[in-house]
């Protein structure tokens, strides 16, 4: 997928709404759990409830692989699901990924080529070489974790070096590998305030934005720092959305969750 | 396994060697590509010849995650034949993991108990929450990547803040971690002079060293500077090893080159 049709989406859906799959079996419905592949058939439900509210959704690959090759079958089915039914959403198999060269290649194969996600996040302690392998495929993104929405992005990511903090040495040198064009970041909403600051080095780049609902960050407060002329955000909720009801609604209700996000995102829209 | 146990075996072998699986079905020998499941075949030819010789093997996982549900079976089998067969020997899988606590929470059930390796090497970029969860488990490590052997390292792992690098910060930082005893760490062979330094920091920690052979580093350097009172070395040799040979007697001629850092592991560990 190009930017360009990602931000027709977000302006025909009036929505720059990511839908996060972390989908524990110890969360979802029961009445699943006796289906065949409950995994599958919640995220399948969860799909034909918000398509039309979310522009893009994202497996958080860890609650699939924590159930081995049940786990992965559900993945494949869920990533076919999504390519076939609507083809018009952006993928991004959250993974947090990034090794040597050759292993780094190998990762991009399985996100893009063997399951076809349109990006996979990224993680940048290996530097240059364990990240380019991610931006070699036309049309497909790394989404490097800049800084993240989670209390330990204050060990190290926030690190004073030369008086800039070492996410930001991440963002600068980032913009200088080869096919920097198909950089996104990570930045968590829970770090409202950094935002302008961030914008001032990737002012075009999309940023993947966790951390509003669960965790606490408020939308408005990530709009007004962080948006740029092309809206330039996903604003990822999971847990707020998937798991707003775990009885025989959870769909209906998921929706009714993604509409108030997806609402009050084109009231912003509307502003700007 | 316990590290004790871990020490045993390498005084019993006269051996600290790691053998990586980065298995690639364009480097094996095309004999078993017509087999039902040549990625474990493969493995266990490898496993049947060095068993012996090696105190560890390293699956890595990337290479499995690009062949999807079929890889992540052969990676299935492979760790439960080394379970089966070898439970004498120490499991890493290489996966480079990281993610919030409640994400690496599942990946830590991926690996610990689904799978049932005895180590995973972790991410520190997100800090302390996303690699406690790993530490969570009695007698399983997380082998935090401090200083790796690719040129990306000095993208930012040897970054100066106040006047110590990244790296550095990250083995004292993850010294205070809850059950920072299961912690061991990935350090490049490749840099076999920083490893002085790093013992100040750690000094009774095992080290996982990848980068000798291939990449370049030297086994005697990294054992002069490394080397602690219980060996505190796991030496990682992949493509060295197991692409030694790509003809039928692949396994053969593995087993003599492992046979040979066997040799040479054993007369440094006769002079300690």
């Amino acid at each position: 997928m190009t930017t360009q049709q990602l931000q027709d989406q977000i302006q025909l859906k009036k929505s720059f709404l990511c839908v996060g799959l972390d989908v524990d079996l110890n969360k979802i419905p029961q009445h699943l759990l006796t289906l065949e592949d409950p995994i599958f058939e919640f995220n399948k439900a969860i799909i034909d409830a918000t398509h039309d509210l979310a522009v893009a959704y994202k497996p958080n690959i860890a609650f699939f692989e924590a159930y081995g090759i049940k786990g992965w079958t559900s993945l494949q089915k869920t990533i076919d699901y999504i390519n076939e039914k609507h083809p018009e959403i952006f993928t991004i198999a959250d993974a947090k990924r990034g090794d040597i060269g050759n292993t780094s290649s190998m990762y991009a194969k399985a996100f893009f080529e063997d399951l076809n996600f349109d990006s996979v996040t990224i993680a940048p302690y290996m530097g240059k070489d364990s990240v380019e392998p991610f931006l070699a495929f036309e049309n497909k993104y790394a989404i490097l974790l800049a800084l993240t929405s989670n209390e330990g992005a204050f060990d190290f990511q926030t690190l004073q070096v030369d008086g800039k903090e070492v996410y930001k040495h991440v963002l600068e040198t980032s913009k200088t590998w080869k096919n920097a064009e198909n950089l996104m970041y990570v930045v968590g909403a829970t770090k409202a305030e950094y935002f302008t600051e961030i914008r001032k080095i990737v002012p075009d780049s999309f940023l993947l934005v966790p951390g509003v609902g669960a965790q606490g960050g408020s939308l408005s407060e990530v709009c007004k720092y962080g948006m740029n002329s092309n809206v330039g955000l996903l604003i990822n909720s999971s847990r707020a959305i998937i798991y707003a009801s775990n009885g025989t609604d959870f769909a209906e209700v998921a929706r009714t969750e993604a509409l108030k996000m997806q609402e009050e995102m084109a009231t912003i829209l509307s502003k700007v």
